[in-house]
């Protein structure tokens, strides 16, 4: 897990930066025979892509996937597969000012201070395309869950800056450019989103993930626990700066009585665990939920600093969401299917022997 | 950071469980020359050693370290350094009427329906026992950190159960048995706890913990971030259930004119970041916050079931910490430090030539 | 150093196979602010080239190579490297009787075995096309070392089948097809080739490498030596089946008064060591030496089995190195330079502070 | 594989020095279920140990290991497993001269220039002491193995110095001091390490070691390959110099009608490969051998300079082995236990749906 890899059998090892010819990744690890090709990976790609409603940012991206290898007459061959995503819609002209400071919020800072140079082009490496390859990677991983465990994975985005939005049910995810489990509220929060843009300000958001049909038993106890890894994924991914498994922040006021999930032949009795206890998978549903700060590329002015230190203010225009949560549901599910696949993977590697004389409960109780 | 290791380059390696006959770790790539003895870790031990008080377990573990390797005439040789804790106060019939059935909200269940097999004894590797290997060798990071950086660590109990402890000094820390950065609330604090355990019951916490003095540009954009490999750690420690960096969860209803820190050439303005932006440090503070979920092995009875998966009622004897946030706070610093010294040698490794015209600017404006 | 990328903190994780649309590499942690153009990668491509002579394949590929990410205005970001190099000489229909048979000392049975299918055209991943990112990744390496250390790499053909090529100056190696340090024997070893083919033949080689300028202390003493990381890249190059540093098997029979090289003021003595102590570089040149087994695609039948296990006769057509060994000298450099590079970084990853009162003595005697 | 760690998936992490309070390692990642006790491994320790000939180092070590962790009833319980070996006979004033100077051929100058600083007792960490740990970890890989697919290791000595030992059967391994599997030559071996302790030299060594009863389809293509495991394993090991998998560098000379091991029904008719073929097992006996040099610890003078760079003469004293050769079988059958391991484990996380319709043919044709 260094540098620019995710997991460790399987693994996905990202390139690109935002204004650069292509993003892509190498998925090297992906168990052979599994049926595959560019359409499934496409529909979750068009899930995040830019540019789909007024929401986000205008950016026109077809990101458009070509497998380079790993798949021969429509099945993975068990060696790694590459994946290549050509930008086409670079306007770098946009972002030629910013080399000379640092916008507040913003990578500009840290980039130039770790690596002495940066790219300013849309971001560069610190842009939310360079999600598009996880995406594309974790469809295959979601793929072969499904066939093989039955695991599905769904993200929704559940508060937007001050409004919380209401669970209304998983089937309205599709339907609105939110990724909102709800329908009463959008046009709300069209609202609110229309008058953040006027404002020239952005806010925050926090995504509920859930992955349902995990097996029982993922995860090591110390200090590969399958919540670490999730936490791991999760936090890397950009503007996130809080995660929680189950009960998360809950917990801290909650007692033992309360917490502690009951089992019965018919199943667990509720899931503050979030499906993990001792950093093993319970079999139930695993709950994840991550906070978004705002974005921080902002029309508004503010207080910075310039290349030779001296006081500046800054704005920033160009195309930006005004809140990266809006398309972050597609992007937390993926990397969720990416930590359940390596662990499903690292499971049948040390513990594929292991027989139980009394299956696991169910799930959930009915 | 696979199974048992923490770390890429300063990588700590895990091994014991709470009844065995030791605990201990082999911490791998420490830079040599650094001046190490048992009397460097032994304090950072004593201060999350159980039995130190009546709101901890009762156990009495004098958990007295011994190096058996990587330091010769008082000085690390940069080869590994084995250390070794033995148990001494392992009252394992305590334990015995737990092999049939599985307390809710404790590994039992997992540890079975994973490995076959599982070692009941003090909740074997589940147990928070566990933690002394990674606060042993999280002490040597600490030396070497303050030595050649001037950083430090310091964690403290901010919430427990209800009780929002309110922060009045970090002089206090150590003049309380809660690491409570507080003096006026203890005596409520120890009424609460008291009243726990007559209840039987456990409650949850929340630790803060900060690092100071963190050099600028530590941490890969994407995916091995400092914040994720922060996030890694903490999820990693028993009984958590959310991280946040920062403003956390805060961020979510926080506006873009608001969340992004301002800079001057006098410093950051305020530190809604936590200390990293992109996944790479300001050199402000690093700031995290963890949700500990309520003990599990509770005087209670909970409705669970039996080998056979027959329901049953189960209820927890022996000593436990009736809130394991209490002794959370040194072991937090532990983890924060092994982190920030890994992505220490990380950034010299790769951008040991990088040289920046103009200095970072301060971690806080006046 | 899981699977398909080599390296720790240099990493190059390769992609492709010999008839699907591209080959190519990611190679993250490259230092930032190194000059980097297609045009620093491209001789090397250029000099394991297929093609170039009647001697080896005929196969015509122009290996142009693509810098998809982490260059900014002609220098290194520090962020990964996405290489690309299309395929475009396809000619799949060689090998459609292929599926069916297993060619002896080919790796058809094994990936058969392994995945359960596989892609027969031009040996798929097994092909050694698949060293060009390899050499691409390498020019990075080799262009950054040289500027920083010094640092030089120099293979060539000691010997191909029975010919043991006389050693006459490295200036000879670009001068001839082999890469063979020698100018009076070309024409005999052109004959001897030449008469191969004409069989329908093969035959094996021994190629020598040297590192020169490479800086004292690299490598871990245990288990992370570094002549254990030159022994993985080395046995890793297609067809190779043995290893020697600096003496070798001639080891075997040497007494410790011969051996062990000598020190003196002025420089060590002899390099039966080959550059390496202890499993750490002496300062001296590396010295490495690799067996390279016959080809086994040849047109001369022989007895194999069919997918239904059934015996049958098997013979090669194509186009086909008769010897491997002949394109293999600058594969085996950029092998040693991806070493080396790695060992340079985790070497100041670790002991950047260590200063020693005398310097190291050169690296020989006049 | 970085640093003080072996294996990807069933790790082996190494700690002590020769003369520290103790040796040992732990084993992370084994499958839990597996019978062990601490007389599963003492035997492979004892067959390693000093002191038991004349011909060997005079150290008197017992080499008693303790299970530290990751055992419960006898079982393995998937956690990791601590081992520890205390070190009993520290002569160190014997080394107390060498701290001024450096042994040709030793990694005394290369410590010195990498750390700053050495551990000179009794070879530090360079020591062939550290070896013991590896084979006490590869026990559990050999019983895991045995049991799971019957697989063995063997390995003998068959060369030392200029004396070719005839390959008379596996079955006089244990019967003589040198694992040569022959018993007619033993007494002019015996002669001829006699006379070298007398010259006050030493002598290198050939060591074979096989493992029989490999599953087919173990190795990655590229980089991962199972003979670039074996070869980094190998070269690892004190002293040698050279690794051949198979023909080795006889493959030089050979031709392809020759070198490709032809397939039958009944079996392979030779194995020229070694058992891999494009880094995958095939089956056969895994076939390596490895060049020892010679102990570069001598009683005789040798020119060197000393800690202030001045020229000096050094010689050895105290207890070495005159060929380390000699005990190598064990530890070579070691290493190659642990990389098989790693690669069963790593071959079902990838690939264990793998169904091929026709079953892999006999190791070896009759």
């Amino acid at each position: 897990m260094a540098g620019s890899t995710l997991g460790t059998l399987f693994r996905v090892t990202n390139f690109g930066e935002s204004h650069g010819p292509a993003i892509g990744c190498v998925v090297d690890g992906c168990p052979p025979g599994l049926e595959l090709s560019a359409a499934d990976i496409q529909p979750d790609l068009d899930r995040r892509r830019p540019g789909t409603s007024r929401h986000v940012t205008q950016r026109q991206e077809e990101d458009r996937v070509e497998i380079l290898s790993g798949v021969f007459e429509g099945r993975t061959t068990g060696t790694p597969i590459g994946l290549l995503i050509r930008n086409t819609d670079q306007r770098s002209k946009d972002y030629a000012n910013l080399l000379d400071t640092f916008r507040p919020g913003h990578a500009d800072y840290t980039y130039l201070h770790k690596y002495g140079l940066r790219d300013p082009r849309g971001g560069g490496r610190a842009s939310a395309r360079l999600t598009a390859p996880t995406v594309a990677a974790a469809a295959i991983a979601k793929k072969w869950l499904k066939l093989r465990h039955g695991t599905s994975f769904v993200g929704h985005l559940s508060q937007i800056g001050e409004i919380v939005v209401p669970f209304e049910g998983l089937e309205h995810i599709e339907s609105n450019p939110f990724f909102a489990a709800n329908a009463s509220d959008i046009a709300r929060i069209e609202a609110y989103v229309d008058q953040l843009r006027k404002d020239g300000d952005s806010c925050g958001a926090r995504v509920d993930v859930a992955a349902r049909g995990v097996p029982v038993g993922l995860g090591d106890p110390l200090y590969d626990k399958l919540d670490a890894d999730i936490a791991f994924a999760m936090m890397g991914l950009n503007a996130v700066k809080g995660v929680e498994i189950g009960a998360g922040f809950a917990s801290v006021a909650q007692r033992g009585k309360t917490h502690g999930d009951e089992l019965t032949p018919e199943g667990f009795l509720s899931n503050n665990a979030g499906g993990v206890l001792g950093g093993i998978s319970t079999g139930q549903d695993l709950l994840v939920s991550i906070a978004i700060k705002p974005t921080s590329s902002i029309r508004s002015p503010r207080r910075s600093i310039d290349l030779a230190g001296e006081a500046t203010v800054v704005e920033t225009h160009g195309r930006h969401d005004p809140c990266v949560g809006i398309r972050a549901a597609p992007i937390a599910e993926a990397l969720l299917a990416l930590v359940v696949m390596d662990h499903v993977l690292l499971q049948r590697a040390q513990c594929g022997d292991v027989r139980v004389a009394t299956p696991p409960i169910p799930a959930r109780a009915p």
